[in-house]
Protein backbone atom coordinates (compact mmCIF):
# COMPACT_ATOMS: atom_id res chain seq x y z
CA UNK A 1 0.00 0.00 0.00
CA UNK A 2 1.18 3.03 -0.71
CA UNK A 3 1.69 5.85 1.69
CA UNK A 4 0.86 9.67 1.92
CA UNK A 5 2.93 12.61 2.24
CA UNK A 6 1.95 15.12 4.50
CA UNK A 7 2.94 18.92 3.73
CA UNK A 8 3.10 20.57 6.94
CA UNK A 9 3.23 24.64 7.86
CA UNK A 10 5.69 24.65 11.41
CA UNK A 11 4.72 28.21 11.68
CA UNK A 12 7.08 30.83 12.36
CA UNK A 13 9.59 28.97 14.85
CA UNK A 14 7.74 29.31 18.19
CA UNK A 15 6.30 25.64 19.05
CA UNK A 16 3.66 27.00 20.61
CA UNK A 17 2.24 28.58 17.47
CA UNK A 18 2.26 24.91 15.50
CA UNK A 19 -1.36 23.74 14.81
CA UNK A 20 -3.11 20.81 17.07
CA UNK A 21 -3.29 19.37 13.72
CA UNK A 22 0.67 19.69 12.85
CA UNK A 23 1.32 18.86 16.47
CA UNK A 24 -0.22 15.16 15.67
CA UNK A 25 1.51 14.83 12.71
CA UNK A 26 5.00 15.02 13.88
CA UNK A 27 4.03 12.56 16.93
CA UNK A 28 2.69 10.14 14.40
CA UNK A 29 5.25 10.81 11.33
CA UNK A 30 6.90 7.66 10.09
CA UNK A 31 9.90 10.34 8.01
CA UNK A 32 10.19 13.91 8.39
CA UNK A 33 11.99 15.50 6.02
CA UNK A 34 12.39 19.24 7.45
CA UNK A 35 13.67 22.84 6.22
CA UNK A 36 16.83 23.85 7.71
CA UNK A 37 14.96 26.34 9.53
CA UNK A 38 13.06 24.33 11.74
CA UNK A 39 13.80 24.45 15.60
CA UNK A 40 15.44 21.53 17.87
CA UNK A 41 12.38 22.25 20.14
CA UNK A 42 9.80 20.97 16.88
CA UNK A 43 11.95 18.48 15.88
CA UNK A 44 12.19 16.81 18.85
CA UNK A 45 8.23 16.06 18.91
CA UNK A 46 8.86 13.54 15.80
CA UNK A 47 9.16 9.64 17.77
CA UNK A 48 12.73 8.68 18.10
CA UNK A 49 11.98 5.89 16.01
CA UNK A 50 11.21 7.70 12.85
CA UNK A 51 13.63 9.03 10.14
CA UNK A 52 14.27 12.70 10.34
CA UNK A 53 16.08 14.66 7.66
CA UNK A 54 17.16 17.99 6.74
CA UNK A 55 16.88 19.16 3.30
CA UNK A 56 17.64 22.12 2.93
CA UNK A 57 16.30 25.73 3.07
CA UNK A 58 13.22 26.94 1.94
CA UNK A 59 14.56 28.85 -1.12
CA UNK A 60 17.08 29.47 -3.15
CA UNK A 61 18.38 26.35 -3.83
CA UNK A 62 18.74 25.36 -7.62
CA UNK A 63 16.37 23.17 -9.19
CA UNK A 64 18.44 20.02 -8.84
CA UNK A 65 17.92 20.31 -5.24
CA UNK A 66 14.61 20.40 -5.35
CA UNK A 67 14.40 17.43 -7.75
CA UNK A 68 16.02 15.39 -5.12
CA UNK A 69 13.62 16.05 -2.37
CA UNK A 70 10.96 15.56 -5.08
CA UNK A 71 12.28 12.09 -5.41
CA UNK A 72 13.23 11.76 -1.79
CA UNK A 73 9.07 12.14 -0.71
CA UNK A 74 7.60 9.53 -3.59
CA UNK A 75 10.72 6.81 -2.38
CA UNK A 76 9.51 6.91 1.35
CA UNK A 77 5.81 7.22 0.41
CA UNK A 78 5.84 4.41 -2.05
CA UNK A 79 7.40 2.46 1.12
CA UNK A 80 4.23 3.04 2.90
CA UNK A 81 5.34 5.66 5.19
CA UNK A 82 3.65 8.44 6.74
CA UNK A 83 5.80 11.12 5.09
CA UNK A 84 6.16 14.93 6.86
CA UNK A 85 7.58 17.40 4.68
CA UNK A 86 8.12 20.18 7.69
CA UNK A 87 8.38 23.66 6.71
CA UNK A 88 8.72 27.19 7.97
CA UNK A 89 5.74 29.11 8.42
CA UNK A 90 3.25 28.10 5.92
CA UNK A 91 3.77 25.25 3.38
CA UNK A 92 2.04 26.99 0.41
CA UNK A 93 3.26 30.88 0.57
CA UNK A 94 6.85 30.93 -0.66
CA UNK A 95 7.73 27.05 0.06
CA UNK A 96 8.03 25.65 -3.46
CA UNK A 97 5.15 23.52 -2.59
CA UNK A 98 3.41 23.68 -6.04
CA UNK A 99 6.66 21.56 -7.60
CA UNK A 100 6.47 18.76 -4.70
CA UNK A 101 2.40 18.35 -5.03
CA UNK A 102 2.74 18.01 -8.37
CA UNK A 103 5.87 15.34 -8.30
CA UNK A 104 3.71 14.09 -6.21
CA UNK A 105 0.49 13.94 -7.74
CA UNK A 106 2.54 12.59 -11.19
CA UNK A 107 4.04 9.45 -8.80
CA UNK A 108 0.11 8.67 -7.55
CA UNK A 109 0.89 9.64 -4.41
CA UNK A 110 -1.98 11.44 -1.70
CA UNK A 111 -0.83 14.44 -0.41
CA UNK A 112 -2.45 16.23 2.48
CA UNK A 113 -1.79 19.46 2.74
CA UNK A 114 -1.73 21.37 6.73
CA UNK A 115 -1.65 25.11 6.74
CA UNK A 116 0.49 27.14 9.39
CA UNK A 117 0.60 30.25 10.40
CA UNK A 118 2.85 32.56 7.98
CA UNK A 119 5.88 34.67 9.00
CA UNK A 120 3.87 37.76 8.23
CA UNK A 121 1.06 36.97 10.91
CA UNK A 122 3.92 36.07 13.31
CA UNK A 123 5.80 39.17 12.69
CA UNK A 124 2.71 41.18 12.70
CA UNK A 125 1.44 39.76 16.46
CA UNK A 126 4.96 40.06 18.17
CA UNK A 127 5.20 43.78 16.99
CA UNK A 128 1.18 44.46 17.39
CA UNK A 129 0.86 46.08 13.82
CA UNK A 130 -2.74 45.46 12.24
CA UNK A 131 -1.86 44.24 8.65
CA UNK A 132 -5.11 45.65 7.53
CA UNK A 133 -6.93 48.37 8.68
CA UNK A 134 -10.53 50.34 8.33
CA UNK A 135 -9.08 53.35 7.54
CA UNK A 136 -5.14 53.01 6.99
CA UNK A 137 -4.68 49.46 4.99
CA UNK A 138 -7.47 47.96 2.73
CA UNK A 139 -5.14 45.17 1.33
CA UNK A 140 -2.05 42.95 2.00
CA UNK A 141 1.03 42.44 -0.20
CA UNK A 142 3.15 39.87 0.43
CA UNK A 143 6.20 39.99 -1.67
CA UNK A 144 10.00 37.70 -1.76
CA UNK A 145 13.66 39.38 -1.85
CA UNK A 146 14.81 36.14 -2.88
CA UNK A 147 11.97 34.20 -4.87
CA UNK A 148 12.93 33.03 -8.60
CA UNK A 149 15.80 33.39 -10.45
CA UNK A 150 14.06 36.72 -11.84
CA UNK A 151 14.28 37.85 -8.55
CA UNK A 152 13.18 41.39 -7.88
CA UNK A 153 12.47 41.85 -11.70
CA UNK A 154 9.11 39.70 -10.52
CA UNK A 155 8.03 42.65 -8.21
CA UNK A 156 4.88 44.35 -9.17
CA UNK A 157 5.25 47.23 -10.74
CA UNK A 158 2.68 49.44 -8.82
CA UNK A 159 2.07 49.25 -4.75
CA UNK A 160 -1.00 51.16 -3.26
CA UNK A 161 -0.34 53.77 -0.94
CA UNK A 162 -3.19 51.98 1.17
CA UNK A 163 -1.92 48.61 0.71
CA UNK A 164 0.80 46.92 3.87
CA UNK A 165 3.24 45.45 2.58
CA UNK A 166 5.73 42.33 3.54
CA UNK A 167 8.29 41.52 2.51
CA UNK A 168 9.69 37.87 3.14
CA UNK A 169 13.68 37.31 2.89
CA UNK A 170 14.70 40.91 2.42
CA UNK A 171 18.41 40.39 2.03
CA UNK A 172 20.74 42.92 2.82
CA UNK A 173 20.66 44.74 0.42
CA UNK A 174 18.11 47.53 1.98
CA UNK A 175 18.85 50.34 -0.10
CA UNK A 176 18.01 48.52 -3.13
CA UNK A 177 14.78 47.48 -1.21
CA UNK A 178 13.65 50.70 -0.47
CA UNK A 179 14.19 51.91 -3.70
CA UNK A 180 12.05 49.16 -5.74
CA UNK A 181 8.90 49.96 -3.10
CA UNK A 182 9.27 53.49 -3.53
CA UNK A 183 9.52 53.35 -7.36
CA UNK A 184 6.35 51.37 -7.21
CA UNK A 185 4.69 53.80 -5.27
CA UNK A 186 4.90 53.67 -1.82
CA UNK A 187 6.11 57.18 -0.13
CA UNK A 188 9.86 57.85 1.22
CA UNK A 189 8.06 58.23 4.25
CA UNK A 190 6.38 55.12 4.61
CA UNK A 191 7.16 54.04 8.16
CA UNK A 192 8.93 50.23 8.08
CA UNK A 193 9.76 47.87 10.36
CA UNK A 194 12.73 45.12 9.97
CA UNK A 195 11.80 42.41 12.39
CA UNK A 196 14.05 39.50 12.88
CA UNK A 197 13.46 35.97 14.25
CA UNK A 198 9.75 36.88 15.10
CA UNK A 199 8.30 34.48 17.59
CA UNK A 200 12.01 33.44 18.91
CA UNK A 201 14.10 34.68 22.37
CA UNK A 202 16.14 36.57 19.62
CA UNK A 203 14.02 38.64 18.20
CA UNK A 204 14.34 42.08 17.62
CA UNK A 205 12.55 45.30 15.80
CA UNK A 206 14.29 48.01 14.21
CA UNK A 207 11.59 50.41 13.03
CA UNK A 208 12.35 53.48 10.33
CA UNK A 209 11.07 54.89 6.88
CA UNK A 210 11.31 53.62 3.29
CA UNK A 211 13.91 56.49 3.48
CA UNK A 212 16.03 55.64 5.69
CA UNK A 213 16.00 51.97 5.34
CA UNK A 214 19.42 51.98 4.02
CA UNK A 215 20.82 52.70 7.57
CA UNK A 216 19.28 50.43 8.98
CA UNK A 217 21.42 48.01 10.93
CA UNK A 218 21.28 44.36 9.74
CA UNK A 219 19.56 41.82 12.05
CA UNK A 220 19.98 38.43 12.30
CA UNK A 221 18.38 36.25 9.36
CA UNK A 222 15.45 35.25 8.76
CA UNK A 223 14.43 38.40 8.65
CA UNK A 224 11.22 40.14 7.47
CA UNK A 225 10.19 43.84 6.31
CA UNK A 226 7.03 45.43 7.13
CA UNK A 227 5.84 48.61 5.34
CA UNK A 228 2.44 50.65 5.56
CA UNK A 229 1.38 53.15 7.46
CA UNK A 230 -0.03 50.54 10.00
CA UNK A 231 3.68 50.27 10.90
CA UNK A 232 2.91 53.57 12.87
CA UNK A 233 0.62 51.33 15.70
CA UNK A 234 3.76 48.87 15.99
CA UNK A 235 4.87 48.74 19.64
CA UNK A 236 7.08 45.86 20.99
CA UNK A 237 8.70 45.25 24.41
CA UNK A 238 12.03 44.58 22.63
CA UNK A 239 12.05 47.34 20.59
CA UNK A 240 12.03 49.62 24.07
CA UNK A 241 14.24 47.45 25.63
CA UNK A 242 17.39 47.27 23.39
CA UNK A 243 17.64 50.37 22.30
CA UNK A 244 15.97 50.47 19.09
CA UNK A 245 12.93 51.48 19.64
CA UNK A 246 13.16 55.02 19.66
CA UNK A 247 15.28 54.47 16.43
CA UNK A 248 19.07 55.43 18.01
CA UNK A 249 19.89 57.43 14.62
CA UNK A 250 18.34 61.12 14.03
CA UNK A 251 17.42 60.48 10.73
CA UNK A 252 15.07 57.33 12.37
CA UNK A 253 11.90 59.25 13.38
CA UNK A 254 10.54 57.82 16.97
CA UNK A 255 7.39 56.83 17.40
CA UNK A 256 6.19 60.05 18.94
CA UNK A 257 7.35 62.18 16.46
CA UNK A 258 6.07 60.43 13.42
CA UNK A 259 3.99 62.35 11.00
CA UNK A 260 0.09 61.98 11.15
CA UNK A 261 -0.24 61.87 7.59
CA UNK A 262 2.03 61.29 5.14
CA UNK A 263 0.41 63.75 2.91
CA UNK A 264 0.76 66.67 4.70
CA UNK A 265 4.72 66.21 4.56
CA UNK A 266 5.67 65.16 1.24
CA UNK A 267 4.69 64.40 -2.28
CA UNK A 268 4.32 61.08 -3.34
CA UNK A 269 7.00 60.09 -5.87
CA UNK B 1 -4.04 44.22 39.35
CA UNK B 2 -5.48 44.50 36.34
CA UNK B 3 -5.75 41.87 34.05
CA UNK B 4 -4.70 40.94 30.54
CA UNK B 5 -6.34 41.19 27.11
CA UNK B 6 -5.21 38.10 24.27
CA UNK B 7 -6.15 38.62 21.00
CA UNK B 8 -6.69 35.66 19.72
CA UNK B 9 -7.24 33.43 16.45
CA UNK B 10 -9.12 30.65 16.16
CA UNK B 11 -7.97 29.58 12.42
CA UNK B 12 -10.79 28.74 9.79
CA UNK B 13 -12.82 26.43 11.69
CA UNK B 14 -11.73 23.21 11.80
CA UNK B 15 -10.33 23.09 15.62
CA UNK B 16 -7.65 21.01 14.55
CA UNK B 17 -6.17 23.85 13.05
CA UNK B 18 -6.03 26.15 16.29
CA UNK B 19 -2.86 26.96 17.22
CA UNK B 20 -1.03 25.26 20.90
CA UNK B 21 -0.81 28.63 21.91
CA UNK B 22 -4.60 29.62 20.90
CA UNK B 23 -5.82 26.23 22.47
CA UNK B 24 -4.34 26.79 26.05
CA UNK B 25 -5.29 30.68 26.39
CA UNK B 26 -9.03 28.84 26.10
CA UNK B 27 -8.60 26.63 28.53
CA UNK B 28 -7.47 29.17 30.89
CA UNK B 29 -9.71 32.08 30.15
CA UNK B 30 -12.15 34.13 32.43
CA UNK B 31 -13.83 35.88 29.53
CA UNK B 32 -13.95 34.78 25.92
CA UNK B 33 -15.64 37.29 23.55
CA UNK B 34 -15.93 35.76 20.29
CA UNK B 35 -16.74 36.66 16.12
CA UNK B 36 -20.27 34.89 15.65
CA UNK B 37 -18.92 32.45 12.93
CA UNK B 38 -16.59 30.29 15.76
CA UNK B 39 -17.84 27.02 15.56
CA UNK B 40 -19.38 25.34 18.72
CA UNK B 41 -16.29 22.60 19.33
CA UNK B 42 -13.78 25.79 19.78
CA UNK B 43 -15.93 27.26 22.11
CA UNK B 44 -16.48 24.23 23.78
CA UNK B 45 -12.87 24.14 24.97
CA UNK B 46 -13.53 27.13 26.81
CA UNK B 47 -14.16 26.40 31.28
CA UNK B 48 -17.70 26.13 32.37
CA UNK B 49 -16.60 28.60 34.98
CA UNK B 50 -15.83 31.59 32.24
CA UNK B 51 -17.79 33.95 30.42
CA UNK B 52 -18.14 33.28 27.08
CA UNK B 53 -20.15 36.17 24.70
CA UNK B 54 -20.84 36.84 21.21
CA UNK B 55 -20.03 39.78 20.04
CA UNK B 56 -21.07 39.92 16.14
CA UNK B 57 -19.47 38.96 12.91
CA UNK B 58 -16.42 40.17 12.86
CA UNK B 59 -17.23 42.79 9.59
CA UNK B 60 -19.73 45.39 8.43
CA UNK B 61 -20.59 46.24 12.22
CA UNK B 62 -21.21 50.02 12.66
CA UNK B 63 -18.68 51.59 14.72
CA UNK B 64 -20.82 52.06 17.85
CA UNK B 65 -20.50 48.13 17.77
CA UNK B 66 -16.59 48.15 17.67
CA UNK B 67 -16.68 50.60 20.56
CA UNK B 68 -19.08 48.51 22.24
CA UNK B 69 -16.64 45.75 22.48
CA UNK B 70 -13.46 47.89 23.30
CA UNK B 71 -15.43 49.10 26.00
CA UNK B 72 -16.24 45.37 27.04
CA UNK B 73 -12.50 44.62 26.84
CA UNK B 74 -11.65 47.45 28.79
CA UNK B 75 -14.06 46.81 31.43
CA UNK B 76 -13.26 43.01 31.51
CA UNK B 77 -9.66 43.35 31.69
CA UNK B 78 -9.79 45.76 34.75
CA UNK B 79 -11.55 43.69 36.71
CA UNK B 80 -8.53 41.73 36.75
CA UNK B 81 -9.61 38.90 34.42
CA UNK B 82 -7.80 36.89 31.62
CA UNK B 83 -9.88 38.45 29.07
CA UNK B 84 -9.86 36.28 25.10
CA UNK B 85 -11.27 38.32 22.42
CA UNK B 86 -11.16 35.60 19.82
CA UNK B 87 -11.81 35.91 16.21
CA UNK B 88 -12.18 33.65 12.94
CA UNK B 89 -8.50 33.65 11.13
CA UNK B 90 -6.15 35.66 12.31
CA UNK B 91 -6.57 38.55 14.75
CA UNK B 92 -4.86 40.65 11.70
CA UNK B 93 -6.76 40.30 8.85
CA UNK B 94 -9.81 42.17 8.26
CA UNK B 95 -10.58 41.58 12.03
CA UNK B 96 -10.45 45.84 13.39
CA UNK B 97 -7.72 44.39 15.72
CA UNK B 98 -6.20 48.04 15.39
CA UNK B 99 -8.93 49.67 16.84
CA UNK B 100 -8.95 47.14 19.50
CA UNK B 101 -5.76 47.66 20.43
CA UNK B 102 -5.49 51.56 20.39
CA UNK B 103 -8.52 51.21 22.65
CA UNK B 104 -6.51 48.94 25.14
CA UNK B 105 -3.76 50.43 25.18
CA UNK B 106 -5.31 54.06 25.84
CA UNK B 107 -6.22 52.10 28.94
CA UNK B 108 -3.39 50.61 29.78
CA UNK B 109 -3.82 47.55 29.47
CA UNK B 110 -1.77 44.89 28.24
CA UNK B 111 -2.02 43.02 25.17
CA UNK B 112 -1.29 39.84 23.92
CA UNK B 113 -1.31 38.81 20.28
CA UNK B 114 -1.87 35.35 19.03
CA UNK B 115 -2.10 34.58 15.44
CA UNK B 116 -3.93 32.07 13.88
CA UNK B 117 -4.16 30.60 10.39
CA UNK B 118 -5.90 32.82 8.30
CA UNK B 119 -8.71 31.67 6.01
CA UNK B 120 -6.16 32.16 2.56
CA UNK B 121 -3.84 29.82 3.71
CA UNK B 122 -6.63 27.29 4.80
CA UNK B 123 -8.96 27.45 1.88
CA UNK B 124 -5.58 27.19 -0.47
CA UNK B 125 -4.40 23.64 1.22
CA UNK B 126 -7.79 22.24 1.22
CA UNK B 127 -7.63 23.13 -2.55
CA UNK B 128 -4.48 22.68 -3.15
CA UNK B 129 -3.67 25.91 -4.31
CA UNK B 130 0.02 27.23 -3.94
CA UNK B 131 -0.38 30.56 -3.65
CA UNK B 132 3.00 31.25 -4.86
CA UNK B 133 4.83 29.32 -6.95
CA UNK B 134 8.68 29.65 -8.76
CA UNK B 135 7.33 30.26 -11.88
CA UNK B 136 3.49 31.30 -11.51
CA UNK B 137 2.78 34.12 -8.96
CA UNK B 138 5.58 35.84 -6.99
CA UNK B 139 3.09 37.82 -4.82
CA UNK B 140 0.25 37.03 -3.21
CA UNK B 141 -2.11 40.23 -2.68
CA UNK B 142 -5.32 40.07 -0.28
CA UNK B 143 -8.62 42.01 -0.57
CA UNK B 144 -11.68 41.85 1.01
CA UNK B 145 -14.90 42.75 -0.84
CA UNK B 146 -17.04 44.39 2.72
CA UNK B 147 -13.95 46.18 4.52
CA UNK B 148 -14.26 49.73 4.93
CA UNK B 149 -16.91 52.00 4.25
CA UNK B 150 -14.88 52.82 0.73
CA UNK B 151 -15.22 48.91 0.08
CA UNK B 152 -14.76 47.82 -3.70
CA UNK B 153 -12.94 51.58 -4.42
CA UNK B 154 -10.48 50.86 -1.80
CA UNK B 155 -8.93 48.31 -3.98
CA UNK B 156 -5.74 48.70 -5.73
CA UNK B 157 -5.80 50.59 -9.26
CA UNK B 158 -2.97 48.05 -10.43
CA UNK B 159 -2.88 44.15 -10.04
CA UNK B 160 0.30 42.06 -11.46
CA UNK B 161 -0.73 38.86 -13.78
CA UNK B 162 1.84 37.48 -11.45
CA UNK B 163 -0.14 37.88 -8.37
CA UNK B 164 -2.26 35.82 -6.72
CA UNK B 165 -5.49 37.38 -5.67
CA UNK B 166 -7.58 36.26 -2.55
CA UNK B 167 -10.46 38.01 -1.52
CA UNK B 168 -12.27 37.28 1.94
CA UNK B 169 -15.87 37.94 2.04
CA UNK B 170 -16.56 38.54 -1.87
CA UNK B 171 -19.87 38.69 -1.56
CA UNK B 172 -22.36 36.90 -4.45
CA UNK B 173 -21.86 40.30 -6.81
CA UNK B 174 -19.99 38.43 -8.67
CA UNK B 175 -20.36 40.18 -11.59
CA UNK B 176 -18.57 43.49 -10.29
CA UNK B 177 -16.00 41.75 -8.33
CA UNK B 178 -14.57 39.74 -11.86
CA UNK B 179 -15.06 43.06 -13.33
CA UNK B 180 -12.83 45.13 -11.00
CA UNK B 181 -10.13 42.51 -11.07
CA UNK B 182 -10.05 42.59 -14.91
CA UNK B 183 -9.88 46.68 -14.80
CA UNK B 184 -7.36 46.40 -12.30
CA UNK B 185 -4.98 44.00 -15.08
CA UNK B 186 -6.14 40.71 -14.43
CA UNK B 187 -6.91 38.68 -17.57
CA UNK B 188 -10.54 37.32 -18.44
CA UNK B 189 -9.21 34.16 -18.42
CA UNK B 190 -7.49 33.85 -15.20
CA UNK B 191 -8.43 30.85 -13.32
CA UNK B 192 -10.42 31.30 -10.16
CA UNK B 193 -12.08 29.70 -7.56
CA UNK B 194 -15.09 30.31 -5.25
CA UNK B 195 -14.07 28.07 -1.88
CA UNK B 196 -16.84 27.75 0.89
CA UNK B 197 -17.12 27.10 4.63
CA UNK B 198 -13.00 25.80 4.09
CA UNK B 199 -11.81 23.38 6.23
CA UNK B 200 -15.15 22.35 7.74
CA UNK B 201 -17.17 19.50 6.60
CA UNK B 202 -19.36 21.65 4.83
CA UNK B 203 -16.87 22.79 2.28
CA UNK B 204 -17.44 23.72 -1.30
CA UNK B 205 -15.15 24.24 -4.20
CA UNK B 206 -15.84 25.97 -7.26
CA UNK B 207 -13.57 26.92 -9.91
CA UNK B 208 -13.88 28.91 -13.36
CA UNK B 209 -12.68 31.90 -14.80
CA UNK B 210 -12.93 35.38 -14.01
CA UNK B 211 -14.58 36.09 -17.64
CA UNK B 212 -17.18 33.10 -15.93
CA UNK B 213 -17.68 33.86 -12.49
CA UNK B 214 -20.91 35.49 -12.89
CA UNK B 215 -22.33 32.66 -13.84
CA UNK B 216 -21.05 30.77 -10.77
CA UNK B 217 -23.24 29.69 -7.93
CA UNK B 218 -23.76 31.46 -4.88
CA UNK B 219 -21.81 28.61 -2.22
CA UNK B 220 -22.84 29.46 1.52
CA UNK B 221 -20.89 31.96 3.39
CA UNK B 222 -18.23 32.44 4.30
CA UNK B 223 -16.21 32.23 0.85
CA UNK B 224 -13.52 33.06 -0.07
CA UNK B 225 -12.13 34.35 -3.83
CA UNK B 226 -8.85 32.69 -4.75
CA UNK B 227 -7.56 34.27 -8.35
CA UNK B 228 -4.67 33.82 -10.66
CA UNK B 229 -2.68 31.19 -12.68
CA UNK B 230 -2.04 29.02 -9.95
CA UNK B 231 -5.69 28.79 -9.40
CA UNK B 232 -4.74 25.55 -12.60
CA UNK B 233 -3.05 23.90 -10.09
CA UNK B 234 -6.02 23.20 -7.68
CA UNK B 235 -7.51 19.28 -6.43
CA UNK B 236 -9.85 18.41 -4.32
CA UNK B 237 -12.23 15.83 -3.84
CA UNK B 238 -15.42 17.91 -3.10
CA UNK B 239 -14.76 19.31 -6.05
CA UNK B 240 -14.97 15.98 -7.97
CA UNK B 241 -17.48 14.29 -5.82
CA UNK B 242 -19.91 16.90 -5.88
CA UNK B 243 -20.08 17.67 -9.76
CA UNK B 244 -18.45 21.02 -9.20
CA UNK B 245 -15.74 19.76 -10.89
CA UNK B 246 -14.96 19.94 -13.47
CA UNK B 247 -17.72 22.94 -13.95
CA UNK B 248 -21.53 22.13 -14.97
CA UNK B 249 -21.52 24.63 -17.51
CA UNK B 250 -20.04 24.97 -20.87
CA UNK B 251 -18.47 28.34 -20.44
CA UNK B 252 -16.64 27.02 -17.35
CA UNK B 253 -13.54 25.46 -17.75
CA UNK B 254 -12.67 21.91 -17.11
CA UNK B 255 -9.51 21.01 -15.53
CA UNK B 256 -7.91 19.36 -18.58
CA UNK B 257 -9.01 22.11 -20.86
CA UNK B 258 -7.58 25.05 -19.28
CA UNK B 259 -5.11 26.67 -21.58
CA UNK B 260 -1.49 25.83 -20.40
CA UNK B 261 -0.96 29.81 -20.95
CA UNK B 262 -3.47 32.54 -20.89
CA UNK B 263 -1.17 34.74 -23.20
CA UNK B 264 -1.71 32.29 -26.14
CA UNK B 265 -5.60 33.08 -25.59
CA UNK B 266 -6.68 36.54 -25.64
CA UNK B 267 -4.85 40.11 -24.63
CA UNK B 268 -4.75 41.58 -22.02
CA UNK B 269 -7.99 44.03 -21.09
Amino acid sequence: MKGKVFLVGAGPGDPELLTLKAFRALKTADVVLHDELIGPEILALVPKTAQLRSVGKRCGKKSARQEEINALLVQFALLGLKVIRLKGGDPLIFGRAGEEIEALRQAGIEVEIVPGVTAALAAAAATQIPLTHREKASSLVVLTGHHSAAGFSDWPASLSPKATIVVYMPGYDYEHTAQKLIEAGLKKSTPCAVISRATSSQEQVFRTTLEALPRAPQLEAPTLLVAGEVVRFADHDSLRQQGTWPAPEPNLIPLAEFPEQADSQEQSE
